[in-house]
């Protein structure tokens, strides 16, 4: 569960940033491709940086207080549904990887559901669904653990694959409350203002929600990174933490998506503040609780589509905007190779 | 010279927007996408629109303004230079378009050089560049409208080759400067407040560049759009905007690039207003004009990296987000189709 991640080697800044001036074009005109292709030439230590099989791991899981039904609008049963949507290719995320080439794999952190060995699907079960939180931490430290160890583990399989950039997805119905308990607890923002409306939880709703989660917040009190994924997460987030320190751990390009996979990434960067250093902002969700994690973070995404829909969907849909900008650092020629007079 | 463009048939408009509605996703969760498939759906006529053959043309011509080199930092022969590498494959067009698998068309639209049927140039030009607008009118009334025909006879061709989504960009060294006098005109917003650092005038030379279209502005009383065209445009600029009136008039759907390409589309709305209907807004480009055009349209544009390249470079890294519009419209599940539960 130790992971070493080193801070950027920032060695070869000067010699890409000069690269980078030097392509045909006014120098800083192609504005925020620009800081990307610098920052994924740093992580891969290349003047000439390549996308490599990009990838969008999917972990779903539930939730032990979405059984209730208070926090969340959809059913539990969604989740186990959302599973064979996305095996059968039909959800918005297999739309978008198909179309920007990006390979995809659906793994069960702990849906509330036997899949019995169903084809296409990487079992990584935890338990069947997280307990309630309202009575007791949702997940055990040893749980906690072998959630971060198994989604390490897909990570680095991934990596031997041939993948250097990579983005996560979720689903779960109910993990929008686990994000927002977890936001609170990262950022010290009052959880009332971590709190959203989800997959759509509206009026009186929202303050049910909202009231909830206060006595749950409240009620714990945990003392470090593991104890408060233990406490609130969801068996995906946690999941998804282990892939982001493992990701940077291994120098990937990490394509970070919206409001579940940021609450996920503040426990990352609270266990090793390296993993920073390789991420990409993919968007803005429209969850409200999203844009004050970016600000937390001082990170601003690549995309502003009013998207709220997880899956990883921010991610697969901004990922053409990484291709843009190693595809200008590697193809596009300098002033001297096209002889175009430079303004100096 | 005359167009005749409809203002979208919305008959389809229930029909596409309870298709998107249905799919397996929490209602408006993929924001401004939905809103994407819907309009290209509505300009196509079709609940299942496809995009073919998507094409950008860049239109080149030099200004006679940029001769004596007070509005630019790059010398006039930039103009000519970049063609070169247009055709060489050397600029940052080239990698986006061949990136997104966009059809590519270079036109010689004006430019102060003798390229004598260098292969992959469609030759439309006009002139050895405009005449310097500090004196007289840019072109004639004549010239203005025989750009307009050669690019409208130019996407009637792509469109005949299949193409049903089409974007323009631009090169020419001072056509920052035509393009704020037009945003002056069409917009009514002071010239000091339309003038920009363009490719990176910077300190005094940007007050000399403001002092000189200032005096400029001043100077002319353009009585109609054509004229408007006539006196400040440059002929990339008049092609542009015959351009957009064409691709509307045959309902493609058109992917507006930055600043020159949207004072090109002040011109083309102030001749017919429904050429809005069919343009989607691809960025908001760094050159401080563009986003109070934007403003004045009251469009929001998709992307905002802070680029300021031109070229159509905006609209080429924004076109994968229209395919994903129309990937998830034509590709998702319905919650029927996917057998999953639904909030209601």
């Amino acid at each position: 569960m130790d992971f070493t991640i080193s801070s950027l080697d920032r060695s070869l800044e000067n010699t890409i940033q000069h690269k980078i001036n030097l392509k045909t074009k006014p120098v800083g005109s192609l504005g925020k491709l620009e800081k990307i292709a610098l920052q994924i030439g740093l992580i891969q230590h290349k003047t000439n940086p390549q996308l490599k099989h990009p990838t969008i791991l999917v972990f779903v899981g539930d939730h032990g207080i979405a059984e209730k039904g208070e926090v969340n609008p959809y059913p539990q049963i969604v989740t186990k549904q959302m599973v064979y949507n996305f095996l059968n290719g039909g959800a918005a995320i297999n739309s978008f990887c198909i179309q920007n080439k990006i390979h995809l794999e659906i793994i069960d952190a702990g849906v509330n559901h036997n899949f019995d060995n169903v084809p296409g699907l990487i079992d990584a079960k935890i338990a069947y669904g997280t307990k309630n939180y309202e009575i007791e931490p949702a997940m055990t430290i040893n749980q906690c653990n072998n959630a971060i160890a198994k989604a390490s583990r897909i990570v680095l399989d991934t990596f031997q694959n041939g993948c250097n950039v990579i983005g996560f997805g979720e689903m779960g119905i109910g993990n929008s409350s686990a994000a927002a308990l977890l936001m609170s607890h990262f950022t010290k923002i009052p959880i009332m203002e971590c709190v959203g409306a989800g997959t759509g939880v509206q009026g009186d709703a929202i303050k049910t929600k909202k009231r909830i989660l206060k006595t749950v917040f409240e009620k714990h009190n945990p003392n470090s990174p593991i104890e408060a994924l233990t406490t609130f997460g969801g068996f995906e987030i946690a999941m998804i933490t282990g892939a982001i320190l493992k990701a940077a751990e291994l120098k990937m390009t990490i394509l970070i998506d919206g409001f579940i996979v940021t609450a996920a990434l503040l426990a990352a960067n609270a266990i090793n503040k390296n993993v920073l250093d390789y991420c990409i902002f993919a968007h803005s969700s429209e969850e409200q609780g999203h844009q004050k994690i970016l600000n937390f973070l001082e990170k601003t995404p690549l995309l502003n589509l009013g998207m709220r829909l997880g899956e990883g969907t921010g991610a697969a849909v901004a990922y053409p905007i990484l291709e843009s900008a190693v595809s200008f650092l590697n193809n596009m020629a300098s002033f001297e190779e096209a002889e175009v007079t430079t303004n100096e």
